[in-house]
This record gives structure tokens, C-alpha cells and sequence, in this order.
């Protein structure tokens, strides 16, 4: 019900978060948030291309939020990379249910909606100020990505495209 | 967030409901709930496994529900055929988050088990009670398909594995 791009964006929303503005390369993301960096590269994307990051080029850039955690709800995130699929019209198009869904449909999108709240009213610094601030992800953030990792990054997946 | 295999699970369920104990083929589902046959016999069949519906073979055969619908809840069938993937342990496998889940995985897992509550609190048969009785799905659930519609059902896509 949470694809692994949403989870991906969420894990990498949450470290940038974590480490109050300093510019992070895909690789450093990659090691601390156990994402595959081509997966993961592609995800940035989306978020970059949604406005939740920018990427900063050259010597010591990297990604960074641009806004501050407080400003930055986990329903932003989701948004940006796989907005929930909330039943607007009656899926088989009965022209009986065009104006009011039938229960069936009321009740999957009562729970969708529920989720959509949910996520709405958790701010991604709720989330830091919640956790031990020094690992919200990794148990060792600071420590540099082994450099087998970085070389040979594992693929397990890949992301899937923008609203599909 | 709710895949197609479990809405024509749970467009089956509310059908066969509907039809107050009658046996129902494949193909007048079908027709009905406007799911691929093709689609359609592989969700049944995941249903008969999961002892949600029985099939009866012959003539004047087809499916019908194995429990009142008062005794059905919606989780019951979305359990049956795709089980809401709750977090039990760190997904990152992280030793400080054996024993609690981080603040970002509690807010998804919480996300899910709301989730999980809402369809276990609504049955089949309120599904039916709140709706128009005579069209929980389909305009004229009397009509038989129409033949064209028989011959060449339309496949627009494959149920996932179970537990996939």
C-alpha cells in the first residue's frame, strides 16, 4: 500500500532533514539510507523536480531541502512521487453512482482519505524530533560509504514512473 | 494504494452478496463487475483457496459466498487476496530499531493499520444495506451479458501473484 518509491522519498527527505542543510551527494544518501543510488538517483529527481529539493553542482554540492522540516508534511512527499489515488468518479462509470459514490467505493476512499490526513499532519521535523537526532536512519551517519558499496551499488528495483 | 486485484476482489464479493445465495458463472460476474474474465477466474480462484467462495460445478453451477455477508468484512477479502503489508521490524534492519520501529516507519505502519481497522469494522452485507439494493455494481444485474461481450472479453491486465 506504501510502494517502494514512497518509501525510498520518504527515507531520503528524512536524512536530508537530518543533517541541517549540509549539501548530500546520492552516494552519501545511498549508504545511509540503504536505497540503491540508481534507484535512488531517480527518485531526487522527482523530488527536485517537485520543489522539495535542489540539487547544488560541483566540489562539496550535493541535495539539500528547500524548505525547512517544519514546512515539509510526509503527505508532501508522498505527493511528489506517487500521489494517493483518492476515487473521485465512480470506477465503472455508472451513471447511478456519478454523483455519489456506492458504498463499496465511499469505503476505499474513506481509508485513502484517512491515510492522506494522516500523513498531512506529520511534519518530516516531527518525525527527526521524535527519533534519536544523531541516527534517523543510519546508526552511523558521519562514517563514510565503504567503498565496495559505492562501486558496485546493488539494483533491486527500479522506481516507477512519475503518476503511474 | 489499493491494487486492482484486491477492488475486483472485493467488486466480486459485494456481486456475489447481491445475489442472495445464487450461483453466479464467471462470466455473468464478469459482465456485472465489469472486471476481464481472464482477471476475474484467477481473483475467484484465490478466493475459493482463501474459503471465501465455493465453486459448484455443472449446470446451474458457478460461485457463491461460503459465509453469511453479515460474517464478511471487507479486510476479510482484501487479507484474502493481497494482506495490508504492516511493518513488523526495521526495514532497514537497523539493531537500534529491533525493538521499536523509527518515528517514519511508526507513521507509515500506523498509516496501515488504520487502514487495516476501517475495512475490518465494515462487512459485506453493509456494503449492500447502505447501497441501492437491486445495483450494488452494475445497472441491471438481471440482463444477461451481451454475447459480443462474451466471445471477446477484454484483458487489460494480469492479477498479481499472491503474496507478491
Amino acid at each position: 500500500m506504501v510502494s517502494r518509491t514512497v518509501e525510498y522519498a520518504l527515507r531520503a527527505i528524512v536524512w536530508l532533514a537530518s543533517q541541517g542543510g549540509s549539501p548530500c551527494t546520492t552516494r552519501q544518501m545511498a549508504h545511509a539510507t540503504q536505497v540503491p543510488a540508481g534507484y535512488l538517483a531517480k527518485v531526487m529527481q522527482t523530488l527536485v523536480d517537485a520543489g522539495l529539493v535542489s540539487s547544488q553542482r560541483g566540489l562539496g554540492g550535493g541535495f539539500v531541502l528547500t524548505r525547512d522540516p517544519q514546512a515539509i508534511s510526509v503527505l508532501d512527499v508522498v505527493t511528489a512521487v506517487e500521489p494517493i489515488p483518492r476515487i473521485r468518479a465512480c470506477p465503472l462509470k455508472l451513471s447511478a453512482h456519478q454523483l455519489r459514490l456506492c458504498p463499496l467505493h465511499r469505503r476505499i476512499d474513506d481509508a485513502l482519505a484517512m491515510v492522506e490526513r494522516a500523513f498531512s499532519e506529520s511534519t518530516i521535523a516531527e518525525l527527526l524530533a521524535e527519533g534519536n537526532h544523531d541516527a534517523p536512519l543510519c546508526p552511523n551517519p558521519t562514517a563514510q560509504p565503504p567503498r565496495a558499496q559505492l562501486t558496485t551499488p546493488k539494483r533491486t528495483g527500479r522506481p516507477k514512473a512519475r503518476g503511474a
